[in-house]
């Protein structure tokens, strides 16, 4: 029989990798995961935006949560 | 008589089966269910977008619960 | 005098029933009304959506309440 | 002076009397007011929506609370 | 100095005054102001809405809070 | 090392003063501000707002907060 | 093993920082890091928004949480 795995403990394991993560607004940022909270509030080191096919640098990047759709992995394991 | 099943009880029953996850902005997403918390975020391994008439390939896929529509199940009993 | 009937009392009298569920994104759902939860999650078997003129089949299907705008009864008492 | 009557004391008079209730995406239900609770959820009978200058009988209706934009009474006092 | 007047302080005082009520949609009331609760929901009586330079009338209607975006007084000190 | 001035307590210190308040709908009013609450409920004297190029006055009027985007001080220290 | 740097542990090393805030509406407003409280509310001193292609000073400004998007830093570490 298959596990649970709650979301918020497969996010966790995503910490100190790069991640995705698409905002309601369609805007996508990636960078290495430093961290979240039940909020979803989520924070990003190295973080980028592709816009108009150009990448926009912004360092560390802190996201609010209420805007986020999804986050996924970028590393496979 | 009927008997009533609450809807996280139906959801819960699709743990490890594949599903079919749609968010408001209309976007779907399939693959093997991991885990959901009461505010239906939804992880979801293997997990693929329909876009464009593309298949988009996401791994391990975390969506924030409040952009959820529906789920349904892909795996009929 | 007429005597006050709370609106979850009167959704919990079509469990087992055919109900109509309409999403304010506008999409119609139908199907047997499995249960529901405080938060209008709602649990459908058989459920079927009318889209272009055409019914999709979804099996069972369990709807995030919060998008929820109205159900109604399909068999009239 | 004049006497405050809170918006549910002024609901609640109209139990059992015909209502039109209309929601957030301007459209308009009237029929007989069963019951409400403290979310804005309205259970009507007898309700109809008045769409495209017809009238669509929807018999029991239960509508979702959030999407509720006012209540008026069609029966005066 | 000049003393702190709380939003609900100022609001209450219009109780059986004649207000201004505008929804987010931009609609607008007038009515005696009957009461309202901390949830910003409002009921007026002899309530009107001014829509395409007609006047409509409503009589008691009780408007959901979620939608107002401000009060008025009318009939100034 | 700068201190933390947290934005209710730097809002606090526009009581009595003239104040711009921006909605999210791109409204925009002036006056004195009276008062505010947690919920960003705000209430002002002497408000105006300024429509089309022309200013209307409002007298008293209390904003409910849930539709503010921000204030700003007009009178600077 | 990389550690855990939750949201707001990397947003409070930003106070007295240049930093960039982006509103929903896309509004981006630059200015020094004045605070923040848990619901985003942020405070900034000595604010610019840039207009269609102007800037325009605002002094102290106090933004309301619910509209932000993110916030990033101006100075680089």
């Amino acid at each position: 029989m298959m596990q649970t795995k709650r979301p918020f403990e497969v996010l966790s394991r995503n910490i100190g990798k790069n991640v995705k993560v698409r905002l309601k607004g369609a805007q996508v940022f990636t960078g290495t995961f430093l961290g979240y909270d039940p909020h979803w509030n989520i924070s990003l080191d190295g973080a980028e935006q592709c816009r108009n096919h150009r990448r926009v640098a912004f360092g560390k990047l802190i996201l609010r949560g209420n805007n986020v759709l999804y986050v996924s992995e970028l590393d496979k394991d």
